[in-house]
């Protein structure tokens, strides 16, 4: 065995003085400078510090996302979901390179609290948007953070204000289409994008109820081959089905179109439905409106979760809880009355 | 101009008299026994007390409330929407006289918090209801109440109960489909049923996004003379579109029929989809389950509700959220900033 070379005072020099470099550049001031460059390592560094569990480091990130924020909100912001194996990562893939190709600057993030990757093709794996990730015009963040889906949320939020200052201007958050995650992502996005199969089958399942509705477009993926007279007839189906629906608060109706992500077919047409939604919110107003209702969205959200997390937490409460629980179901007492104890409960406890 | 009379000794011991009766027909113990019997007015009677803003009425309500739940629970709960003009009144008056007629034993109720009576047929007009309201097996209450959605809610849940301990086997719940009260009448039923008519144009607008999911059954009304073919074309569109939505938890799927309230025509068809989906709900257990989670979560809802109101009513917090909203809208902090510092001020407050 070769003995471990001992450091002399050369080494140690070095070592201390990459230590000062690398701390350098992680400062905040200087990675906002450079993220507002277009840095992609410095955007990358930035939302590891926002996605840190380390107090002293998401205070850092906390920092950046303040200064970055007069230079967000110029992009546009798309939520893009589906069931496992509708093909979400091919269709990012090729939408997405389509849209750098055409002088675009493209972030893809994802939402994904539950993390069950075995489930299928989460984001997260680089490696299925080969020709995407290694464009320079392109940023993924595979899913990192784990977690409450308000703490995923809260991230995900984050990490498009980072992205926007850094200068993309098209923002796609992907999530899966079997849980609450959905909903978060339509509320932090301007425009929400479903992606379906033909056949009404098993596939949709794994679609949630309400799920349909908050869709602005609907696109049937895998419209390939000995598919392409199904994709159109559910096509038509879906159109007639969104047809019967209420309109949307901003007067638009949801688009259904069928594309190929494998063969690169049906990017135009997509571009085409969001140019044509884009102008017409911004000359409605409703653009600005709904990110502002968003924003306070966000803001009840995230303060009432503080409270009542306080209340569920302190002490006894949830024993109280499931005492009363069993009373309710048992007939003894009413709900409101299960309220009223818990709440002078809680009121004495303090 | 003749003397009023001058109250003698013996008007004033009949009035006497009068009150004390009065007083033990009200005391709860005395109402309690006779709505147990199924009396109608005692029924009434209780529901005043319930419906009360004096605090003692009010608590009165509630004891009667809680020696009712034992003898609740035994009727099914049906709730029924549509946009004003659809003829949810003549409904109610057809398919309630229907009910009565083969032995049921009906009570109507309605959840209208914002009682824009302008606005249509919105219960509260016994008159409208002339056949079910003299019926002896009919119990019609006008929506009496007004306030806040949660205050009407639980009046309404509490009225259901007092029904059922009364002997009705079947409460039908009416809201109008222009608000969130769908959403408290379907936590509070077992079944909701959706009005709607042909021509999915401008009848469409009134109702909300959301509320056609929640359907478990959609009558197509007025398929009546002229409008028959209408209301079956109608009728095979909606069932198309609801085809194509994700499957219910209960596995029940929304049937969709044609009817015509006015010419009593579809409620044989109506009684059948009941029957047949009460059979299966009671059979896979869904129809406790549902009940079960109905109970919980009007337990979190008000429960909720209450801290959040001490959250929000507790001083300066009004203020200072108007102010920290106009800050996130500027660009000048994250709304999970202004949160924290909501949460800090609460606290510190306190």
């Amino acid at each position: 065995m070769s003995k471990p070379d001992k450091p002399n005072n050369d080494s140690i020099k070095k070592l201390l003085q990459e230590r000062r470099k690398h701390q350098q550049q992680s400062n905040p001031e200087n990675l906002v400078s450079k993220l507002l460059k277009g840095d992609k390592k410095a955007l990358a560094e930035s939302i590891t510090l926002i996605e840190s569990e380390n107090p002293d480091l998401q205070k850092a990130g906390q920092q950046i996302v303040i200064q970055c924020l007069p230079h967000a909100s110029q992009s546009v912001r798309i939520g893009i979901t589906g069931v496992p194996g509708v093909g979400k990562s091919t269709f990012i893939e090729s939408f997405g390179s389509f849209l750098v190709n055409s002088g675009r600057k493209v972030a893809v993030l994802a939402v994904d609290p539950s993390s069950e990757r075995s489930k299928g093709s989460i984001l997260g794996d680089k490696t299925r948007m080969h020709r995407l990730s290694v464009h320079p015009d392109a940023f993924i963040r595979p899913t990192a953070s784990s977690g409450s889906l308000g703490g995923v949320s809260r991230k995900t939020r984050e990490t498009i204000i980072l992205c926007e200052a850094a200068g993309f201007d098209t923002i796609l958050v992907e999530t899966v289409g079997v849980g609450q995650s959905e909903v978060a992502v339509h509320s932090m996005t301007d425009f929400f994008l479903l992606l379906m199969l033909a056949g009404a089958g098993d596939e949709l399942q794994g679609i949630k109820r309400g799920i349909m509705e908050m869709a602005d477009t609907i696109l049937i993926n895998k419209a390939d081959g000995e598919n392409i007279k199904r994709a159109n007839l559910a096509r038509a189906e879906y159109k007639n089905a969104l047809h019967l629906f209420p309109p949307k608060e901003n007067n638009w109706i949801p688009k259904v179109e069928t594309i190929s992500a494998l063969e690169d077919k049906g990017n135009e047409k997509v571009v085409e439905i969001l140019d044509s939604y884009f102008n017409q919110v911004k000359v409605n107003g409703h653009f600005d409106l709904k990110r502002e209702k968003q924003h306070l969205h966000w803001l009840k959200e995230t303060i009432n979760e503080k409270i009542l997390s306080s209340f569920y937490e302190s002490d006894g409460i949830g024993e109280l809880f499931s005492d009363l629980k069993q009373k309710i179901i048992s007939g003894e007492i009413t709900s409101y009355q299960a309220a009223d104890r818990l709440y002078e409960f809680y009121q004495h406890g303090k």
